[in-house]
């Protein structure tokens, strides 16, 4: 099975959480956002799959995954396909729900991080809601950020200490890890303060980047830096 | 099996969401926002879950359901769940992932609609918020409302034009009237011009509250009225 992943191209955003399973999960797979556009990739691809009348059952939104005739989208939910087939979920049906079910409080989590800088709506710019951007990432780092990393690191504790969900790395580590990583390039200052009583989440997040295929992957050149035009954005003036 | 629902008293929130499925699909359940505390219910009851000591796979927030031993959280997560147990999911799994994306498209839809009276932080009151909400609700109304109601009328029509996800009504339409009801009672204004070009949204809605069970349950008094400490609250300022 190849997989086809379509998501915008020059950005991590939430595809990256599909990618770092695929890689880890080690998948033949095809980032579409990777193959020219000549070639039947990039954006025209994906947005045919958006609009495109004769799609039976298109997605909302990228990242969405081609599996055999499947079309899937909302990344928790491909993940949830992804998960059992990579190696990467529980064994055990109520433990594929627990981990879904982190899975989905950190999407929640990712939404609240990225509309710290888009707090009025993602059709204007950042420079068209900088005040009210002050205003949601000082209530979000005083309020939410402590209260969803203390959950998490509860999680992994009642868990055995090392892992999220099961007794070994799944999905949710690594979308885990890439938050981590995500809020360190957004809020170092923030984030440094917030995640020393966090020790479980910053050796969760050290043990994913020292997997061989994650560090394969990341070597690779194929991972996105970080940037202002993703998910997780540094802006001095909101890290305070 | 009798299943437990934990949730804020006094509001339909997202646990309506659950409430719908159990009462459409005929289950036996309690309603632990019902039970008088001294009786082992209401809030003290749902905080222990959240907060104590002991509990293995703590819910991140309410609703969450407890299911003989499993206790389940997030709402698309219950309903992923519960979906086959109650006859309220398609049966081939490629099915159940597209009800279940699409019931993920609606969440985020959900948060939106929240976000429009709340577009800074849970932690504050509307009236420290409120120019803040008047603008994103401008953005919303524009961009995101026509943007979502479209998408999901296209879902129905793509799926033979009455229901969501199936060839029978499944949780999703169950979810989709409630959504189609909170906005009308939220921007009654907007909502009205937003759902005309809808007209299977619009019949979507009345066959959903037509069906005998729900009307029960509507006539029952237990589900409560729409109200402004609510996901879908009615501030005309903002329904412009």
């Amino acid at each position: 099975m190849i997989y086809k992943l379509y998501y915008w191209p020059g950005i991590q955003g939430r595809g990256e959480f599909v990618r770092l399973a695929l890689e880890e999960g080690g998948a033949d797979y095809l980032d579409i956002a990777l193959v020219p556009e000549e070639q039947g990739g990039g954006v025209p691809a994906m947005l045919e799959f958006l609009d495109g009348p004769g799609v039976a059952r298109p997605p909302f939104a990228p990242p969405f995954l081609q599996a055999g005739r499947k079309l899937i989208g909302q990344t928790a939910n491909i993940l949830l396909f992804l998960g059992p087939r990579l190696g990467l979920a529980p064994r055990a049906a109520a433990g594929r729900l627990w981990a879904h079910q982190l899975q989905l409080t950190l999407a929640d989590f990712v939404l609240e991080i990225h509309d710290t800088h888009h707090p009025i709506g993602g059709g204007l710019y950042y420079e068209e809601q900088k005040p009210e951007a002050k205003r949601r990432s000082r209530e979000f780092l005083a309020q939410r950020l402590p209260k969803f990393l203390g959950y998490f690191e509860r999680a992994i504790e009642r868990n055995g200490g090392i892992w999220m969900a099961d007794n070994r790395l799944g999905y949710v580590d690594l979308s885990m890890a890439q938050v981590v990583a995500g809020l360190r390039y957004a809020f170092p200052r923030a984030s440094k303060n917030a995640l020393r009583p966090c020790p479980r989440l910053r050796a969760l997040h050290d043990a994913v980047f020292a997997r061989p295929r994650i560090k394969r992957y990341v070597a690779s050149g194929r991972r996105l830096a970080f940037n202002n035009d993703d998910l997780f954005r540094h802006y001095p003036e909101l890290d305070a």
